[in-house]
């Protein structure tokens, strides 16, 4: 394949990166169309796989027993984790909203099956995690497909997964990798909620590069692209 | 942000998604500009993360002594998972080639700091490999947007993340998640490597969704989208 992309193709690619959100309210009662979900379903599953191994699964769910029961769990995780954060930091934490389990029409589970086509899997018996990472994967392009689409997606990762299990009935080897919230939204917001809150900052990108070795931050081959890394980052 | 996406862009994103390869040959001799470069490791910074806790951080490597390290590291460790397959698998998966770490320009570890902005993360007290979950991401991020860029990008991971860790001076808390090959290439094969050689099939849409529980492949509120996953599903 030699298709190159269009300065608009690839501007399509870079504004999904830079505005994809993770959502977790403003979902509107708007269904999604099951030609988008099948796309963006599609698209989870073109991920990279460690030797070719797809080991992900989507369960898709709108039950409304199933999603009280998740939301059960994110209610009693998030209460046991605010006791590991001291005030005036937990106070905060807890005022913020950090699923949509019941307001977006639908939930996704996605899951990561090491049984599936093993137990040789090329590149997976050094890193025993390889697996997981592809999901992980499926996963961002799940994320940055639905955003083209106009769906807010909100991964929920405050829930306690044995529960999760029980409740999707998992069998035991399956592990689930993220528990997704999916909805059609009418904006996306222009910052994530935590950098907005003033939870945390964003990091600088030239503070999470490194040339050669861990920590060195300076190299005088490398000098041309310590300048860019400050600047021109934006897809023009 | 209501920034809707023109049919344009939108296949810009899916014909990333579709296209995009695990690169191990076919790199060119002409080098990533400094511009590109920049542009992508800020596509992967600006993946979602746990939290906001961007526990990221990119290690460009182009020292050819790390590189010939990093290779003796690969050939041993393809050796010994050799042993877990047998014949006629092992001679198959020994001729494959699995790795461009001499040939790309460029190498890339991505690693993950879980000290980053800790010990308090939100929703990483109650799944701790979240953290793991976002450096993913960002490598997937990296991923759509080099192919965008005509720049191959191909996963080494059959490698000891002991003996890497010693090569790139990793603290002991970090975790190297990804070892990437990077550089231009003039074409992306229109298959995957292992399923056109045969190694594996890629799987069906419909065999890996699921609906409301684990393992139900039939379910009458989701009817619609039951011919959906067989049909219709590339991005026009």
């Amino acid at each position: 394949m030699k298709d190159e992309f269009t300065a608009e193709e690839k501007k399509g690619l870079y504004k999904a990166i830079q505005s994809r959100r993770d959502v977790r309210s403003h979902f509107t009662s708007r269904p999604i169309k099951d030609e988008v979900l099948s796309r963006i379903l599609n698209a989870a599953h073109h991920a990279p796989s460690v030797g070719f191994s797809q080991p992900w699964n989507f369960i898709l769910i709108k039950d409304p027993q199933t999603k009280s029961k998740v939301k059960e769990s994110f209610e009693k995780e998030r209460k046991r984790s605010s006791k590991l954060v001291e005030e005036p930091k937990k106070s905060k934490y807890l005022s913020f909203k950090l699923e949509g389990i019941l307001e977006s029409p639908i939930n996704l589970c996605v899951t990561y099956d090491p049984s599936k086509f093993g137990p040789f899997v090329i590149g997976r018996s050094t890193i025993p995690k390889a697996g997981l990472y592809s999901v992980c994967c499926a996963i961002q392009n799940l994320w940055l497909a639905a955003r083209t689409e106009n769906i807010g997606v909100g991964w929920v990762s405050i829930l306690s997964n044995k529960i999760l299990k029980e409740i999707l009935e998992l069998p035991n080897h399956v592990i689930p990798v993220a528990y997704l919230c999916l909805g059609v939204v009418n904006e996306f917001s222009s910052k994530p909620d935590l950098e907005k809150e003033g939870w945390l900052p964003r990091l600088e990108l030239r503070d999470v590069i490194y040339f050669e070795k861990w920590g060195k931050k300076e190299n005088l081959t490398w000098r041309n692209i310590q300048d860019f890394i400050t600047t021109n980052l934006d897809y023009p």
